[in-house]
Parts: C-alpha cells; sequence; structure tokens
C-alpha cells in the first residue's frame, strides 16, 4: 500500500481567481507511483474551495455572478465584528465545495472528457495551501 | 489491498432524472470482495451529480423546484455564448454535489437507515457515465 | 493495511445544533494507530452535514441567517404531505454537505490552521449517528 502527501501553494493577486490545477494534481500522482486508488484533493483554508467542472471562461464568469447572487459580499454578517470582512468567502466556498476524490485508473486520473479540477479562491492576496493525499498500490 | 473499478451508465428520457443507485452500488461492492473499506461514486460529467439522500417522492420534487429557484434555467448565461444551453445544469450539480464516498463495513454499504445514493441528471438525453472505485480489504 | 470504524452519537436539545467534532475525530485517528492515510467523517442521517470551516460563533450564526434564506423552513413542501415537516432540513444539509475526507499525516489529521471539523444538527431532539472510517497504514 502506497501512500503519498504533497502540498500546493497559491498567492493570488485578486481576491477571487480560479486555477485550473488538473495537471499538477496528475504530475502527483505519477510521482507517486500509484496504479489503481485515489487522490484526495482538498482546500487546507475555509475561504477557498477545490470543485470539478468545466474550463471554459464564460461559465467561469457564470459561476461567479452566480456566487454573488446566492452568498454576497458586503452585508452586514457577524463574523465582521471579529475584523474579519470575508463571511461571503466562506458562504461562497461551501457552495462550490472544498476537496474533491480523484480515483486513479491505470496509473491516471480517471476522469471524464470535460472534468477538470479547479482550485477557487475567494479571499487571496496571501498565502494558502491545498493538500493532495494519494492512495493506493 | 484491493482496488476494483466499473462504471455505470445513463441515458435518460427526460433531461432532468433523478435515478436511485444504491442497489447497483452494493452489486459492485459486493464482486469487489471488500469486506472493510471505501466506495467512491462520482460522477464523470459536470452537469450530474451524485448524492446521498431520501427515497421519497414528494421530496425529489421540492429539491427540484428548489434547485430552479437557486440555479435557474433559461438566463442570459455566459456560457451560452459557446453554443451550449446547459448553464443552469453545472449549477444545479455544484449544489447537489458530484460524489460521494461511502463506507463499506462487513462487506455492506455502512449507510444509515434512510440513505439512499443518488444519480441525478440535470442535461440528460445522452449517454452519461459514472466510476465506482472500491478501496479496501 | 488498516481499517477502523467508529461511530458518534449526538443527540441535541435544539431543533438545529452545530457541534465542533475535531477532537473526538483526531482521537479515534489516534485509537485506530494510523500514521499515514484519511479518515472519512460522514453523517448518517439525511437532515444534517459534517463539514470543514470556521470555529467562530459570529460565522456559524451568519451560516444560520443563510441556511435560512436560501431553503426557508415553513414552505409547502411536497415532502410535508407524508406528515414529515423537515423538508428545509433535507435543504440546508445539502448546502453543507453530508461529509468530509481528512487526509492523515505522520499519525495526525492533516488540517489547516482555521478547519474545524463540524457536525451540523437540522433536525434534531432525537438520536443521530456520524461513521468515521479510518484508512491507511
Amino acid at each position: 500500500m502506497l501512500v503519498h502527501t504533497d502540498y500546493l501553494f497559491f498567492h493570488t493577486k485578486q481576491r477571487q481567481e480560479f486555477i485550473r490545477i488538473t495537471d499538477e494534481i496528475a504530475g502527483i500522482v505519477e510521482q507517486a507511483g500509484v496504479q489503481e486508488g485515489m487522490v484526495l484533493v482538498s482546500a487546507m483554508h475555509i475561504t477557498s474551495s477545490v470543485y470539478v467542472n468545466d474550463w471554459e471562461d464564460g461559465l467561469i464568469h457564470d459561476f461567479k455572478e452566480w456566487l454573488e447572487t446566492l452568498a454576497p459580499a458586503g452585508l452586514n454578517y457577524r463574523h465582521h465584528q471579529t475584523g474579519e470582512d470575508n463571511a461571503d468567502a466562506h458562504l461562497k466556498r461551501t457552495l462550490m465545495g472544498h476537496q474533491v476524490l480523484i480515483p486513479i485508473t491505470n496509473g491516471k486520473l480517471d476522469l471524464g472528457p470535460w472534468e477538470q479540477v479547479f482550485y477557487a479562491e475567494f479571499d487571496g492576496q496571501r498565502k494558502k495551501r491545498v493538500v493532495v493525499k494519494v492512495m493506493g498500490k
């Protein structure tokens, strides 16, 4: 049984950014030498998401607008009484999900034709981390 | 250590359908011969969900109405400039989740009394696939 | 390969409660003796969530208000024709997520600085259960 751990680091220029990380995950799986198993990709910060969806700029724009509708910035959140201003980022990350688990088959990510793995940052401009844990044989 | 891979295929008649797949997953786990471990059930298309909830037609009706409220079809989505018309399906699948991981204990799915596994199709009438990855011993 | 199973039980006083369970999960992982692997924490009832986010009362208040906006109680849900009154709890649990998978590195939960694991109850005042499945070596 093989278990392999790695981390991805992000420091985005914008407060909100969506970054494709499929190739980075595939690279870590190859390095781990796992032929059959699973890889967990999980945001280690609670204002970021890891999710699987389409690599299409229009849809990413739609996601951002939609998240702003369902979890708007700038409201009078109770969390902001601590001095924070990012309650909306906690809510947005909850809608998009905080982690994905990808099957590994024959040494490759077993993804459908349009599945791409994304890191979504909702409170960036500082150092953030994603854990990548590979398990299998 | 045992790892076993299988796939479920769907081709729904309606654009939107909710299909119970608990028995199919249980069958694959039995075939895998895993006594202790986990099974990942994950939609391989980005306009479909796999989720766990109640097998009750009224609630499934409520889910559909609720998803239409939070992620309506027919809006002027940017994604539609590519020729697609399914941006709402990407959003709905995000709300319902794209995968579940079910524990296997004593050779059985370790589910609570009302937990049922569902495949939710939001852009059907074509071939879709779900990956089922069993891992354990 | 080690696989270890445990359960957490809840019987909340309020209909809705958010309970931090990070330490309980860490204790089960220690007991399992797994140094490298993953632990699945999954609600066995379909009106409860397990999620990872901030341990800050203001934010928990914001989550509750936000869930009430997006998935209100007291609507005329079809599910209620069965005699139930908890359709909103099924929807709220869907928004917050039903499970998390936490990496284990060097025998410890591999969590970011602010990550805390929570059980969220949306239809309490009765016995509920969470399964904790540890897998690794």
